[in-house]
C-alpha cells in the first residue's frame, strides 16, 4: 500500500517533497493502522500557497451562491458517504461510531456546513458582510473576503466537527469567501482523506476555482511558517493545544496576519452552598459526566470545581469517585495524550493538591487513563496560580475547596481566561443571590460563556453562541470559532468605498 | 515654573517616579517651549493601572447613560475652554490655530465626541454591542466592555482629533464601557494636559468612577510594556510611526492582549491615461494641495503616484514642482520628522529614484522641510519593492512612471497593505473601464479604503468609513479606528449567557 497523496489544486497529487512518512494509531490497541501518509515540505506547500492565490482572485467576483451550493452538495456528499467517513473515524479516533460520531458529529458537521450555506445567502441586517452605507456622501463599506487563503489547523479532538477540511472554520473560512489550506490532524488522516476527497468533489461538480479547497497533513513547523508569511496565505484559524498554538501565534503576529487560536480552558464550575446543600449527588453525577464525556478531551470539558467548605468539597470528591468507579478507563486520542495528563496530574500533586480517584496508568492495552479526580483548597490555588491552572486534557479535574466566600472570590480572581465559567446555584435567600452576583461579577469579564445551572460541555451551534474568550483561552476576545454569521468575520477584511461609481460597487453597497 | 503633575484616579498628582523632564518645542522658531513635563515610571503607571481597575470594575454595572453624558460634557467643556486649547496646540504644532484648528479639528472632535455619545444610546439594531438572542435554547450574546482599561497611545498630527485623551480611540474605548490610560505625544503635552482636564472635570461632574480617564506624557519602552502586561490593562490603541508601533505591537501580541495599530500609509493613486489627459493640471494642483496639507503629516498623504507613460509623468512633475514654487517650506512637528524626511528623501534618490523639486534642507528657523517630489519607473519599484516603499511623512511624494499597463498592475502587485488606494479616471472607453476594473481589482484587497477621483487626506467621520486596511498599515484588517460604531468594537469583548436567569441578564438581552 502507497503512501497517500495530498491535495493540491484540485488534484489527489503525489507529493514533491516528502521529508518523511507517518501512520495513525488505532487507540484501543496502540497499534499502528495501514495507511501511510506524507510529511511534506516547502515545495508542496508552495505550491498550494499559488494555487490558493489564483483561487482567491476568481473567488472576489464569483457569485455567491455558487459558494453556498458547494457547502450544501458537501454536506450532502457527506452524508452519502457517512458510513465510510465514520468507521475510519472511529479506528483513528475510538470516540464510538454508532452515538458519538455517526449520532452527535457527523449530523453536526453537515448542519455547519448547511448553516454556512444560509449564512452566505441570508441578507438580513446585511448578513455577515454587514453593508454601511452613507449615501450622502457616497461613502460604503463591508466585510468581504480577505484576498487570500486561510490555513486551518485542525485539532485532534473533533474529526468531523472541527476538522480542518470540514469544521467550524473551514466554514467560517468558505462562506466569507476565502481559500482553504487545511492541516488535518496527524491523528486522524484517513479521515481528513475522506472528507477532503468529498470537498474537492464537491468543488468540482459546482465549478468553484480548484485551488478552493485543498489538504494536507503533517509539515515541519518551519514549512508552515514560512506559508503563513506567504503573500497568498491571509489568516490562520487553529485549534489545539497551548503550545504549538503559541508557536503558530508568534508567526502570525510577527507576519501581522490574523490568527485565530483556540488554545485552553479549565472551564471552571462554582458550586454555591445553596446547590450544594440541595442536591450534592445530581451535581457530582452530572460533573463526572462531564469529565468523562469525549474521554474528557472537549476544550470546554469543566475541569475545575470550586466549593465552600472542606465537608463539601470531600463530599463531592466521594460522589465522584463512586461514578468513576467501575466504569472502564477512557481511551486518549494518542499515547502522547497519556503521557501529557499523567506527567499532569503528578505536577498538579507536586505542587500540593492531593489525589483523590484515578491517578494510575491504565494497565489496559491501547492509550488509555482512568477518570482521574484531586482536590486542593483555595489558598493554594490563589498561592501557586500557575502551577495550579494546568490543563489536564483527558478524563481528569480538580475539587478547589475555598474556606469561605472571600477566598472563593479571592481563588476566582486569580484565574487566567477561559471559554466557559459556570455558576451552580439553587439560591431562594437573599444572600445567595447576593453571592451569585459577586461570583458572577467576578467570572464575566474572563469567560466568553458564563452558564447557570449547566455544564458547560455541550457547545450549540447557534447566531448567540460564543466559543471564545480571553487570553490564554483564545488570542483576542472578540471572536467566536462557533456560531454564524459570527465567526466567519474572523476571516473578513473591513472595506470601504468612497466616492466610487455605482457601476463599481458591489451588489449589496448599492 | 514647576513640572506639570500628571492625572491618576480623578487627581493631578505629582508623579512619584519622574526619571526625566522634557518641553515641548514650537516648531515655527525650534526653541523649547516654556512648561516642564515629567517622564514617569513604572510606580505611577502602576498606581493607575490599579485605580483603573476600580473603575473597570464600577464601570461594568454603571448606567451607560451617564457615559453618554460624560462625553457630551467633556464636548461642551472643549469648546468651551476652545482659545486656550486651540491656542496651546498651535504653539506645540505650528499647525495653523484658524483655519486647521479651530476650524477644522476641534469640532471634528467635540463631534466625534458627541457621535459616540449617540452610539452608546443608539439601540437600533442592538447599536455597537450587537445583540444576538436565541431565546428557544436560552443563550444570548453581545459585545461588552473588556473588563480593564485600553492604554491610549495618541500620535503627534492630530493634537485634538487623535489625542490619546480626546480623539478616536478615546471615545471608541470609553463609549464601550472602558477606562482609558492616555498616553499623550510628548510633542504637545500642554495641549494634553488642557484636554485632560476638561476631561476630568467632566469625569467628576457626571459622577463617573474616578479613574475611569488618566493622563500621562512620557514612560520609557519597558515601563509601558509593564503596564500593557499588567492585569488591569485590557488592550491597546496606538497611532504612530511604523517602528515604535511595532515595538508596542510585540508587547501586546506576547501578552495576548488586544491591540489596534495604524502604522503606515503610502496611500498609492493611480492616474489613468483618459484621467492624465482630460485634466492634467488639475490633477497636479489636487495632488500637490494634498501632499502639502498639514505639512505632508496626515496618514492618509497621497505619497505615490503611479502613471503610464514617461511623458505624463513628466508633465505631471513639472506641474507639481510649479505648483510647491513659491511655497513656503512646511513646518513640521518635531525636528526628529525633519531629519527623518531627509534621510528618506536621500534613501530614495540612493535607491534609483530622481529628485524633481525640494529635497534641500530648509534654510528658515524651526522644523521646516520643503514640498518635495521624487520620481522612478515602474521597474524599480517592483523590483525593490521594500526601498521603495519608505513613507515619507511630511511634504514629500514619488511618481512612479511605468511603461505600460502589464508594467503598472505589476508594480501595484508588490505594494504592501495600505489605509488608502485612489484610481483617477476619465474613463469614456471600454478600454478605459477595462484598465480601471484590473486596477480597482488589484488594489482592493490590499487597502482599506478605496478612492475613484478623489484624493484620501480627507477622512469623513460617518458610520460607513474605514480608517484601517492590511498590515503594515494597520495591525488587523478587520478594524477601523474612525467611525462609529464600528470603532468602539475594537475594545469590546464578544460575551455569551447560556442558561442564565432572566434577572441576571443584561437589559438588552432579556
Amino acid at each position: 500500500m502507497g503512501c497517500s497523496p495530498i491535495l493540491i489544486d484540485g488534484t489527489w497529487a503525489e507529493p514533491e517533497s516528502t521529508t518523511a512518512r507517518f501512520r495513525a494509531h488505532d487507540p484501543a490497541t496502540g497499534e499502528a493502522l495501514p495507511g501511510e501518509f506524507p510529511e511534506i515540505s516547502w515545495p508542496d506547500l508552495e505550491r498550494m500557497a499559488r494555487a490558493a492565490q489564483g483561487a482567491a482572485r476568481e473567488l472576489a467576483s464569483i457569485d455567491t451562491e455558487r459558494i453556498a451550493v458547494f457547502l450544501e452538495r458537501y454536506a450532502d456528499l457527506i452524508e452519502e458517504r457517512a458510513d465510510a467517513i465514520v468507521a475510519a473515524a472511529d479506528r483513528e479516533t475510538a470516540l464510538g461510531a454508532e452515538v458519538r460520531l455517526a449520532g452527535i458529529e457527523l449530523p453536526r458537521t453537515t448542519g455547519q456546513l448547511r448553516q454556512g450555506a444560509a449564512a452566505v445567502r441570508d441578507r438580513s441586517a446585511g448578513g455577515w458582510s454587514m453593508p454601511s452605507i452613507d449615501a450622502e456622501v457616497n461613502i460604503r463599506s463591508r466585510y468581504e473576503p480577505l484576498g487570500g487563503a486561510v490555513l486551518v489547523i485542525g485539532p485532534n479532538n473533533f474529526p468531523l466537527a472541527f476538522n480542518a477540511i470540514s469544521g467550524g472554520d473551514f466554514v467560517a473560512a468558505i462562506a466569507a469567501g476565502n481559500p482553504v489550506i487545511a492541516k488535518g490532524h496527524p491523528a486522524h488522516p484517513e479521515t481528513t482523506r475522506l472528507l477532503a476527497d468529498a470537498a474537492r468533489d464537491a468543488v468540482e461538480e459546482v465549478g468553484l476555482p480548484s485551488g478552493t479547497v485543498q489538504c494536507f497533513y503533517h509539515a515541519p513547523p518551519e514549512d508552515i511558517a514560512r506559508l503563513i508569511a506567504h503573500p497568498a496565505l491571509a489568516a490562520v484559524g487553529f485549534t489545539g493545544g497551548r503550545s504549538s498554538g503559541l508557536a503558530i501565534k508568534q508567526v502570525t503576529d510577527a507576519v501581522g496576519k490574523p490568527g485565530y487560536f483556540e488554545l485552553s480552558s479549565l472551564n471552571p464550575v462554582v458550586l454555591l452552598p445553596s446547590s450544594a446543600s440541595a442536591d450534592l449527588d445530581g451535581f457530582a453525577t452530572g460533573w463526572s459526566t462531564s469529565i468523562l464525556m469525549g474521554s474528557g478531551q472537549f476544550c470546554t470539558k469543566p475541569g475545575l470545581c470550586f466549593v465552600i467548605g472542606q465537608e463539601v468539597a470531600e463530599e463531592l470528591a466521594e460522589a465522584v469517585a463512586r461514578s468513576f468507579d467501575g466504569k472502564p478507563d477512557s481511551i486518549l486520542l494518542t499515547g502522547g495524550l497519556v503521557d501529557s495528563i499523567d506527567h499532569g496530574v503528578q505536577a498538579l500533586q507536586d505542587a500540593g493538591a492531593m489525589l483523590m480517584a484515578g491517578g494510575a496508568t491504565s494497565l489496559e492495552p491501547g492509550f488509555r487513563y482512568p477518570g482521574t479526580l484531586l482536590m486542593t483548597n483555595g489558598r493554594t490555588f490563589r498561592e501557586m496560580p500557575d502551577s495550579m491552572q494546568r490543563e489536564l486534557f483527558g478524563p481528569a479535574a480538580m475539587i478547589v475547596a475555598c474556606d469561605s466566600e472571600e477566598d472563593l472570590l479571592a481563588a476566582l480572581r486569580t484565574l487566567e481566561g477561559q471559554l466557559t465559567a459556570c455558576v451552580w446555584s439553587a439560591g431562594a435567600s437573599d444572600e445567595d443571590h447576593a453571592l451569585h452576583d459577586r461570583v458572577q461579577g467576578t467570572l464575566r469579564p474572563i469567560c466568553g460563556r458564563l452558564l447557570e445551572n449547566k455544564m458547560p460541555t455541550g457547545v450549540a451551534v447557534v447566531p448567540s453562541m460564543v466559543h471564545g474568550g480571553p487570553y490564554p483561552a483564545t488570542g483576542h476576545p472578540g471572536f467566536t470559532s462557533v456560531g454564524l454569521p459570527a465567526s466567519i468575520r474572523r476571516f473578513a477584511a473591513l472595506r470601504c468605498y468612497d466616492g466610487i461609481s455605482p457601476a463599481r460597487l458591489p451588489s449589496n453597497l448599492v
